[in-house]
């Protein structure tokens, strides 16, 4: 298939989260157009302590409750996660024993359940003007050893079946905070979404014997690897600049990964977030980890495979995205990534 | 299940989407205080014809091609359906014949076709500042029969599959032309979005003996009704003020509404629209109607009921949502038709 980038239109399927995108370069600026026009850090990048942010060191009062902090037992903390101070879900709700996705006898119209679940704020540096890939490649990884005891935390409770971590970075991208902080939200059920992508993950092993995001790895889509994991532009990536990174190794929970993994990790996604600033003038973006349910039989968990997806916001999603759930994608996959691939420094 | 401003979070199952929706109202604004922070009009709302805009009356040699106006053969045109300029697909395109969905014999993890397809725009009146709200009931009538009559044109070539109509009123709502105007794309492959929701309708059959949209008026959610239609937030809405309108028929196609109907259809689409605007300070929206793929089995289509979605832009997507496909919606589908029963004059 072509990328050059006044080629003809595609229609791509993704087969992972299977949707349909058209990459059509039509109205196309040329790769190096794509640059955000409302970078992110422009508004809250000169001052070091803000008056009013409470994610700043030494207003941890100002904060809801902390859960645990990095390093333990220090007033200068690297790492805190604490409970978010309005959460979307309660955690102190009893979920009656026995509710769930198929309640069998409740009205067809009107299903649901009481809003119980775990919503956490990780804060990622004590200091306002850091941004997380300002943070040095074992810096990052600390965040990310932050992010999995978390995870290991909430699944201990037997009534959380899924954790989404998630960041968003600008206020195009949703971030209502401007401190460098991630989000976690554990729900007491299975997202649709979720189970769809392990289904296909299931079938397409099934097709060819083989993962997808084991094999995913091609020339063209590369834009960088290190020991333990690499990192593409998805073949029918939904959005311009969509980045997956990717463990080499087939595993299924990101919560699984170990220290030297996860320095690694945050090495590579240092080098992404860096690439994304330089290239396209510091976009919002949002970065979500697709790991897997808790309370998955082994026979379905073998399939799996964790990644990370990271979405800069450069433009808007439409009507028609909205109703179709198909996407249209402005640049090739490979043009993206050969732009990505061009600067090399950190 | 409460509906009180306050009340406790609840996760509420979107039956017809298949997707988990959480209503939380933890850092709630008040129902009065989710008025945009953006109007959409704000900017292009004074001027009756901006010298730059290809769509105003007398500028017609600055558009693509022209497929038809109404009333046919004058100058004094009322509507305009035109080709995209920069259409996303190419109806120029050869689809090799045979070429589809699930291709045996493909890379499994590149799977794909040509980029053939229809990208049509209607515009919905001559004047630049009239937007689609301020045309009469019987003009939005007419706009939504153009619609219809693109749609079965579309319809008649056998490899179209699908037709999304949709409108981006608004730059957050991704709108890059400011005069009135809507879309369609005709695409050579059913949605697996529009599969999924055919198939939970159904489903949802099997479980009631009945059809969940013609069952869907009842009172907390209702904001009007009219001959043919009824508008309600539907149970689960994804985002807050969602609005479904619904044909109180169960017919499984748009374009099979008659005129007396699309008058009617009309007229509430443009109190609804009338409404947001009045209650929430005129903000960007999107519209989608959700109709059927072209040619399914008769045992299929029975159960399809089309509607239309409008969606204001009132908050941000983020990591959750794109992540685990659950949303945040911070108010209460009650409150929200409580709001929108409020104001009933035109
Ligand atoms: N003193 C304090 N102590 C503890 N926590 C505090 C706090 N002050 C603020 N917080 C919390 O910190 C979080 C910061 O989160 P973000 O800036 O990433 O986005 P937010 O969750 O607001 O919404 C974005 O993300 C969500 C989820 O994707 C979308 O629903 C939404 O539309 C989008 O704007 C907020 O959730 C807030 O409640
Ligand atoms: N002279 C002319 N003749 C004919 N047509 C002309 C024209 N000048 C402009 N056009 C077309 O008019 C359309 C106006 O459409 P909108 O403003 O609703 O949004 P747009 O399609 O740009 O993108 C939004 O909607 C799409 C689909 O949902 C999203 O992919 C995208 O991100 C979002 O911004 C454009 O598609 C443009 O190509």
């Amino acid at each position: 298939m072509s990328s050059s980038p006044f080629s003809l239109p595609e229609i791509r399927k993704d087969e992972i989260f299977n949707r349909w995108v058209i990459i059509s370069t039509a109205r196309s600026r040329r790769p190096s157009e794509f640059k955000s026009r409302s970078p992110a850090a422009a508004s809250n990048h000169n001052k070091s302590t803000t008056p009013s942010c409470p994610f700043c060191r030494g207003r941890e009062h100002e904060c809801a409750p902390e859960i645990f902090r990095i390093p333990r037992g220090t007033d200068g903390w690297k790492i805190r996660v604490i409970e978010n101070l309005y959460p979307a879900l309660n955690r102190d709700l009893e979920l009656p024993a026995g509710i769930g996705c198929g309640d069998s006898g409740c009205d067809a119209r009107r299903s649901g359940m009481r809003g119980f679940g775990f919503h956490d704020v990780v804060i990622e540096t004590p200091f306002h003007s850091v941004r997380l890939q300002d943070l040095s490649p074992a810096e990052v990884g600390e965040v990310v050893l932050a992010y999995k005891e978390r995870v290991r935390q909430l699944a201990q409770n037997e009534l959380v079946e899924y954790v989404q971590v998630f960041k968003n970075y600008g206020a195009s991208a949703g971030a209502s905070m401007t401190h460098s902080h991630s989000q976690m939200i554990g729900i007491p059920l299975i997202p649709p979404t979720v189970s769809a992508r392990l289904a296909s993950l299931k079938e397409l092993f099934d097709k060819s014997g083989k993962c997808v995001l084991c094999e995913a790895r091609a020339e063209d889509l590369l834009i960088n690897e290190s020991n333990h994991f690499f990192a593409i532009v998805p073949f029918a990536a939904s959005f311009p600049f969509e980045i997956w990174i990717i463990p080499k190794d087939h595993t299924s929970y990101f919560h699984d990964l170990d220290e030297t993994q996860a320095e690694d990790f945050g090495g590579l996604l240092k080098l992404m977030l860096t690439k994304l600033s330089k290239q396209l003038n510091d976009p919002p973006y949002n970065f979500m980890i697709h790991s897997s349910p808790f309370h998955l039989p082994e026979s379905q968990l073998a399939y799996a495979h964790w990644f990370l997806q990271i979405i800069p916001q450069l433009n808007v999603v439409g009507g028609f995205e909205m109703g179709s759930g198909c996407f249209i994608n402005p640049i090739f996959p490979e043009d993206a990534a050969k732009v990505l691939r061009e600067v090399n420094s950190m």
